[in-house]
C-alpha cells in the first residue's frame, strides 16, 4: 500500500504543475487532491506504458516513466488524502 | 462556454460510474467533482479521439464518442461545480 508521508517526499516535482497539495495551478491540469487513489496509481501506470496521448501526455509519460510502483502508491496516498477545498 | 445546467442533464449516464454530482461510486473510477472543467474536456476529447489506452478506456472512448464538443463542454461545466467535500 501506499505511504502518504512518504508520498509527500516524493511529490516536489508533481508540485510544479499540480500544486503542492494537489490542487493545480492551471485548469489544464487536474487536480489531484481528494481524487480516488487507485485512479491516481490507474493513471500514472497508463502513462507509464506509454497508453496515453493527446493532451500532457508528452510531459507526464517522461514523468511517470521514472517511477516505481512504490513511488506511484505513495504519491497517490498522499494527493487523495488531500483537501480538494471550495473552489 | 458550458452550461452546467445542461450538462446535468446530459450526466445519467455518467453518473452511473462517477455518481449523479462526481464522486465516484468506486475508487478505480476518477471523482469529477471540483475537477478543472478544461481538464475534464481535454480528458474527454482524449478519449474521443482515442488517445487513451489501458485503464477504463474501454468504457470511456465509446462514451466519448458520441459526445459533440458542447455536450463535452456542458458536461465539464457541471461537474467541475460540484463540491467533493470530506473523504
Amino acid at each position: 500500500a501506499g505511504d502518504a508521508a512518504a508520498g509527500k517526499g516524493k511529490s516536489a516535482v508533481c508540485a510544479t504543475c499540480h500544486g503542492p497539495t494537489g490542487v493545480a495551478i492551471a485548469p489544464m491540469y487536474p487536480n489531484l487532491a481528494g481524487q480516488n487513489a487507485a485512479y491516481l496509481e490507474s493513471s500514472l501506470k497508463a502513462y507509464r506504458k506509454n497508453e496515453r496521448k493527446g493532451g500532457m501526455s508528452a510531459v507526464m509519460t517522461p514523468m511517470a516513466a521514472s517511477l516505481s510502483d512504490q513511488d506511484i502508491a505513495d504519491l497517490a496516498a498522499y494527493f487523495s488524502t488531500q483537501t480538494l477545498g471550495k473552489k
